[in-house]
């Protein structure tokens, strides 16, 4: 058993304090949060333990692991204390919207030799796992171009977006690991375009951008596009298609039924995209838990490692710098 | 160039008529009805020739085949004496709505050694031949089940259905004859139930039903279903399901483009599928033609004759048996 | 919370018993199979208690309602002990092969006013929910004809064929309560028919059929056709099309992932469906179990009652009588 | 009547002569190319006439209109010679490959007052028709990104490639017009990354890249992204999507049939997309050649114009000038 704690009850929290909780291999021993009964609502649903103070429990003698859903600038100094400790982690995207912290924060894990996963979650959704696994059972060949399309249903709160590093960091960074795991080589070049066009006067405020195209290329010429836009009235929308030399892979949108309608006015229409990230992507927490937990178990890599928060968060550096700049970015 | 003239000029007659024009190896050598300037018209538009007189026209030393279009209870004096005279025809389903005379019919054109193809459209539609392709190259197995829908947008005037025979004479008769030809056998065994749920009193007045379902299996076990309705609101439906030992095959209904819309209400909304045969079938029509010259210019077999249509009108008449006596009728 | 015990720790009992330990209204109070240690580990995955006696289990003061899974023939005499003892019951069905023990049994409960729910999961089914909520909100006007879909990816072993009470009793049965479910309204005639072409020897011994077909037709004129077979290469094909005066509407079966290949040889291409009912059914089960605990710990009536269990049993056992006589029966 | 001449009687000039000669409004005056029987063979083929010289067919008293289906390097030539004689003239893209040149014949065409049309035919494919009389009505609100899929299915003769102009020039053209079609403005910056992963030697040999990707934004901040591969194994590939402030719009690619296959290994397989744009765009240039001779018999202003074709072609110096330098360029 895999004796784990959840640092941070927040939307993200309860989401991997459930998925501990319903591991067959795991225990969740303590879920620890310093605002209000957030830690304590939640250990009581879930037969555990509450802690307003996560450092107190990172250093627990019988927590092995803890998983840092906590506020972003919280995260490297929590990730650090645990590694110090011993303990392995489960680390929230961004580990930090510094790219300088992040490239700290990297090589000190890399010096104590610390087990650390990223929690890239959509790396273990299953069609996007059965993509990849497609890709590397040679069925299409050589990837020759890679196309992402990812829209969220709404705009997040403004106070979200001041705090949120701009849509690169926040947004793209899901599509740039994943356009990293789906082309199998770095990007050696870049180039985004940025837009105002959902709500001119918040983006202004905040000094971001609410729909965004980003290029990209490796060095054996590999394409990749990613399109994003903080609003798609349709629900939530997540597609991949990988063209290679012998084929080409797609996988759909989740929608709550299968039903399809035929009327007068239309045929086969189906429903609405399921909405958000927390119902699109449950499976792929589960999947992600599950990888966490074995990788502990069974003594087996980390499959997703803090060099690839970082490579993420460096795209998207270089992609605001393209966007600031107009010119395409060597990386 | 086999020299063909088309036995009348309504609506399917021009359809004929247009493919024969279009036709590279055939010559519409005349267009005969005796209505008014039907005939006039559609000769002038198709640069061919116009008469009121079917029977001259069929004895013109010019005319090799004659493809007969006129109403049904012509066909069986027209398709006779065009056998007789050494022509070939194709002619309209159903040969008769009376199935004795269809034998007397079907037994003449064999005493005679008649070349007679029977307009069975649905043949040769793109889809529908490429699942008969599919059965043949034993991509499925055996044949276990076949499913049919097949459903009109809407009733027919209420004078046509007075002469129509009746639902499974009229409509169902396409079906029966997709059924054997997908079935590659002959059924042993009927049973069929009918319904006014469309216009009851209309349905009442003209002893007909709006709404069917038939039953049916052959010798060696394979079943096979199907259902008609006189209007459904989303338009033509004309769907096949053929289930096998290995596998099974479907066609889709056609819609005017390839078009999805994604909204707030729905998504990968498609447009109402195409309206009725004439469109529907547009492809069918020339395939068939095409077919039917090509026998006539290579001395090739019919690919549909005489006896198909005597076995779908009599599998009509024994569904009917059916619903009237609430029994299933061997065959 | 609702107290609950599990009887018969096989395949279904498990799904249930997992389904209750998860339910956050419930407890799983204990797990009684007589057959080895089935029942004990079960329990200690579910931190539950187990027995060997599903009598003395019912009996239990701390138990308020049941679930039977354990076989058929046992199926009575279980659920009136539990009736008379005043607890609520989930049956899974049928309820017996034997109509007439139906009958008395469902008299019995209706005597003694026990709450009694029938586990007819498919009607819990995401989509086929949202199929009847749909003809319930009028969306596709007047139901006109149900067409079912339902093919099992293989054969059972034979020892359970020999049990099994024939494929209308144990296969067609979910579908003749969905084909009423959809209907809205009573059969009052049915007609059948029955191959033997998947296994011929096997059905033979069996004095079973591998394929049939059902035909139905309600008072009003709705119509309804079933098609089964216990092997379809492809999967587990669960389809329903209900068409009305408004429209119709589909579901489509479910596979593991999203993905479409596009290679040389095919486009669209997705893999075969969920293998079977446990995998396809799994949200089924879990909506089963929500909407006994709700109907028990709200006091609500139960969603699927004992004479739905006799009704589908009826047709069963008419469409078997229909199959051997080659007549319609009235119902 | 609009009494038409077909210049070239080389692949594309089959298929406007063809669809001349189809067209009810129009007629196919006379067939010119300088080459061998081409013309020749054609006129017999569609009773027209045939000539070696097409200066002298423009000349013709009875030509009122010319279609251009020669080579590129004469097309300003024919052109203008035609409107300098006041034919109308729907012309094959590109204009010239020459910008300058382009430019100076639009200014020509603009002072002569001449009626040209550019032979963009995909703007008159149903689909693609059917997706901009969608955005048009407002039904997906704002035009917030544009993304263009469009591949070949192999590469182009050696031969070919060397004049073509290269991948931008010869093959993303059509897309940058379907762009500026669907965007509804003008991009002011674009930026495109070439690569050569099909056939790096041939590719080397020609100058030229087999792959490529186009990013654009318009003043108003609409984005559009183009990739583009000279070779797809599954066929020829042409897809579309429009996403706006209400919603999106898809059209999906075309198969030869309907028939979806479902087997042990895959479900729902479709064929091969038709394989490339004889047949793909059947119907758009049917439809293009119905528009160009709608406008000249009814006095409608031409559909694209000159400044279409002279747009897209500095749409494609501008991508080549963005890869060289790996800089966004302004336009």
């Amino acid at each position: 058993m895999v004796r784990i704690a959840v640092l941070g009850a927040g939307r993200i929290g309860r989401i991997h304090a459930r998925n501990v909780a319903e591991n067959p291999a795991a225990t969740l021993v303590a879920i620890a949060d310093p605002f209000g009964t957030a830690a304590a609502d939640l250990a009581a649903q879930l037969s555990s333990e509450a802690s307003l103070d996560p450092v107190e429990t990172i250093e627990r003698a019988d927590v092995d692991a803890v998983v840092i859903g906590t506020p972003t600038d919280t995260h490297v100094d929590l990730l650090l204390h645990a590694v110090r400790r011993g303990k392995a982690v489960l680390c929230e995207k961004p580990i930090d919207l510094d790219l300088a912290r992040v490239d700290e924060a990297v090589a000190e894990i890399a010096r104590l030799d610390g087990r650390v996963m990223l929690a890239f979650n959509r790396r273990f959704d299953p069609s996007a796992r059965e993509l990849r696994n497609a890709i590397d059972a040679g069925e299409i060949g050589e990837v020759r171009q890679v196309v992402i399309s990812s829209r969220d249903p709404g705009l997040p709160p403004a106070s979200y977006l001041g705090s949120s590093g701009g849509i690169f960091r926040d947004m793209t960074i899901h599509d740039f690991d994943m356009a990293r795991w789906f082309l199998g080589e770095e990007p050696v070049e870049i180039s985004a375009i940025g837009s105002r066009v959902v709500d001119r006067a918040l983006m202004e405020t905040a000094d971001d951008y609410d729909t965004v195209m980003v290029q990209m290329r490796t060095a054996s010429g590999r394409q990749c596009h990613i399109n994003n836009c903080r609003e798609a009235v349709y629900g939530y929308d997540q597609r991949f298609e990988i063209f290679g030399s012998q084929g080409a892979l797609f996988n759909d949108n989740l929608r709550p039924t299968t039903v399809r309608r035929w009327t007068r006015e239309a045929t086969d229409a189906r429903e609405p995209l399921l909405n958000f990230f927390l119902e699109r992507y449950a499976d792929a927490y589960k999947g992600e838990m599950a990888a966490f937990v074995d990788a502990l178990a069974n003594s087996k890599p980390m499959p997703v490692g803090p060099h690839d928060g970082r490579q993420a968060l460096l795209l998207a550096d270089r992609a605001l710098e393209s966007l600031l700049t107009g010119k395409t970015v060597a990386l």
